[in-house]
């Protein structure tokens, strides 16, 4: 019984002795991995490049398909195994003239609202359209208008603003943009002949926000966001009589055309079927040049591969770089790769999408299949004293538009999560440009997400 | 014995239900005073007055005496029980004409570096100085050089950059800035006749950062600091061959000037002699408008009574807002503060300084005597459950450069902790200026400070 107690202290001993030796290392390496992205880190660069470069990448635009080229060569220039181009088909919508959008009363007179057609929409042709404007605060509320018919012929203009009591932007993003997506679609079932949305931001100012709609069932009309200063003012002046709105935009969807995803892998030595996969999304919108939203994204992506190669580490499991197309109108990459994925029967281990721009990491959010989401993750908390240093939290949440169709898959998946406080002062505006982007912060992301990497690939997910 | 556990049983329930139950009720006061701060914070637009219509605050200007005036009466609209001037005798620095830093050499020719003469510095005197340019990387390198008679009527270089690797870049800056507090005095000492100083940034732009120098024992000569791109070409030119700098700098030290804090003050309605101060400094660099350094620590300060006030909070322990005077080059007010605080047989019991900026609130560090630090930072611990859902940490940590000097009296001393990523951006130059804060994350630092003052005044150190 003695020796049985003392065996049972030493090899507690040494698996504790063992155990907090590779804490250790682990921790040794993740300053590494901090150390070679602040000092080596290429997303800066690249960002630069992408934004200053070859700017807004709309897709089926020619700055999508320099985009492509680019991030190609920049993944074949990584050493990486394979590189390869994925087809899908993409909408291509185009959105042609400056937007006019005119509120006219008899107190005020004309006044130019700032404003942006939404990706997508249809135009209104060149004679533009006409009419008396009914402000909206919800969905529920077009929908009760338009049934007792007085939305018919009429512009709708959705004001509900930014929950601005949400810490956490993207919560008040998720809680105002059901209007811009589903608004235009919902007037139009009604007969309504235009849609007016005020921004999706916390900002009070004169920048419009664009950002995608969607038709359903063949109810079309034209739509545009306007600013939140544009709104506010709009809001007064329906409170004192009534308001018309001339809108004129000639955008078009034309036909789709093939773009690609761009790919590559390090193939994984002693595990290549488990597959970790980094992303963000090559495409953006034509306004601004898309450098948090999701220039970031990708070159956080292009980083991990750089700093591991940089550091000479092999995984073990096999390391996927995409760069996803089309997320904001329609998604037909992350479609294309699901289903090509799918086909070849693969499993991502692990997926995580950086789409919330360059800002200081904050950690990430975690989602699954309800079938393994618990038990996986429960895994991964695990690591947080390894992350924590580094101002890094875990916790459930969403992933990214993008990775969440891998969810079948049965592996984690991860959204990179940095503040998320200034995000909407940008995102999808002229002002996303690389003036907004600040080195330590986009490069420290870089480093969030490599440091992830490398505990999914030494530990796996079982 | 059965009724014993019983009794047992239900003592503990009680206790652990009116824990629940205080708790949550510390959660639901929290969120109203986040709620409150993001939807009448008054912080961002006191600020805007502050920096747009004050501007610059260095000591014994005219913006500082504008900018005690204005936040006397901001302090005074709300309703404190009283607000009062405290004098102090504030060091009047004046920078002259614009600086000129010249660098000749045979194969360059003369380039012009971008500077900034360094506060308290003294001038060259119109003609200017000439001197061949000895680099060094540290204080230490300059006294072995200045013993072996090498620096005598040379211009000293320091030119030690950054530590990039360092996460927090406040820990950077104070790995570099002994430079440029004590490289001038050092050169000085042994007959340099000019100081050249790397700026204080992470950045690599042509930007360049003022900021305090001490002379001691009477060893003085003329300093600029240069911007991180000329000191690169300066480096550079150096492994080339000789240079010289010619300096021009007008700079004076004018006859010392009454300056004051700004005090307002809540007295307490139970512990009214368990003082907790929340506090800014008022006094800023004349370059720029000081708007993170430190106007966002002063309209931080300001919102907490305002905060308060909206909810109709009562304090139960005396909460003190103060505006200090001479952080940048001297630090009189803070001294004025602690003697008159001391003489008057103050207790405070925490001392709150916000001196890194504006940006998104990380937590705060705490410090104190050695007699009492680790019992009553063991109680503040116990409140993380409850400032975490913001993203806040509390760690061990300085405090701040005014309230530091309330050590003695053995109170709990806590510096707010923004992310420090973009702070050296702009620190102490030009583009310290209203654009580069986000509206959102200066207030919710306001929140931030407010939730710790409400825990320390419900609950005190004991």
């Amino acid at each position: 019984m003695k020796h049985f107690f003392l065996f049972l202290f030493i090899s507690f001993s040494i698996s504790v002795f063992a155990q907090e030796n590779e804490s250790d290392k682990d921790a040794f390496f993740i300053k590494d991995i901090y150390n070679t992205a602040l000092t080596e880190g290429q997303a800066y660069d690249w960002l630069m490049y992408l934004t200053k470069e070859i700017g807004g990448r709309l897709s089926g635009s020619p700055g999508a398909a320099a985009a492509v080229e680019y991030t190609y060569q920049m993944m074949d220039s990584l050493g990486m195994d394979t590189v390869w181009l994925q087809p899908c088909i993409v909408p291509h919508w185009v959105r042609g003239d400056k937007e006019i959008c005119r509120m006219i009363s008899k107190r005020m007179g004309t006044v130019e609202l700032n404003s942006l057609a939404l990706g997508n929409s249809i135009g209104t042709g060149k004679k533009g359209v006409s009419g008396e404007v009914v402000e909206v605060k919800s969905l529920d509320e077009a929908e009760d208008l338009g049934k007792q018919g007085r939305l018919r012929g009429k512009i709708v203009f959705y004001n509900r603003p930014f929950d601005q009591t949400q810490i956490n932007t993207m919560a008040a993003y998720g809680g105002a943009v059901d209007q811009r997506v589903f608004g235009p679609t919902m007037a139009a079932k009604y007969g309504a002949i235009g849609v007016v949305v005020r921004s999706m931001t916390n900002k009070t100012d004169d920048v419009p926000h664009t950002g995608v709609t969607r038709y359903r069932d063949g109810h079309e009309c034209p739509a545009v966001a306007i600013s939140t200063i544009a709104a506010d003012e709009l809001e007064l002046a329906l409170q004192e009589e009534k308001v018309h709105i001339y809108l004129r935009t000639t955008c078009q969807n034309l036909k789709p055309k093939l773009s690609y995803n761009v790919i590559g892998e390090i193939r994984g030595s002693e595990k290549p079927d488990e597959i970790i996969l980094v992303s963000g999304h090559l495409d953006s919108w034509d306004v601004g040049t898309g450098a948090h939203d999701d220039g970031s994204g990708c070159v956080h992506s292009l980083d991990v591969i750089h700093i591991l190669k940089q550091l000479k580490y092999k995984p073990k499991r096999t390391l996927r770089c995409v760069m996803y197309m089309n997320e904001e109108n329609g998604g037909a990459g992350a479609y294309a790769y699901r289903d090509s994925s799918d086909v070849r029967k693969e499993f991502h281990m692990a997926a995580i999408e950086s789409d919330r721009g360059g800002f200081t990491p904050r950690g990430f959010t975690a989602d699954g299949h309800d079938d393994i989401f618990v038990n996986k993750f429960k895994k991964v908390i695990e690591w947080l004293p390894l992350l924590e240093p580094y101002g890094l939290h875990l916790r459930k949440g969403g992933s990214g538009a993008d990775v969440s169709k891998l969810k079948d898959q049965k592996g984690l998946l991860f959204g990179f999560e940095p503040d998320s406080q200034r995000y909407f002062d940008y995102h999808h505006t002229d002002a996303d440009a690389p003036d907004v982007v600040n080195k330590r912060e986009l490069v420290l992301g870089s480093a969030a997400i490599t440091a992830l990497v490398y505990l999914l690939d030494k530990y796996g997910l079982d």
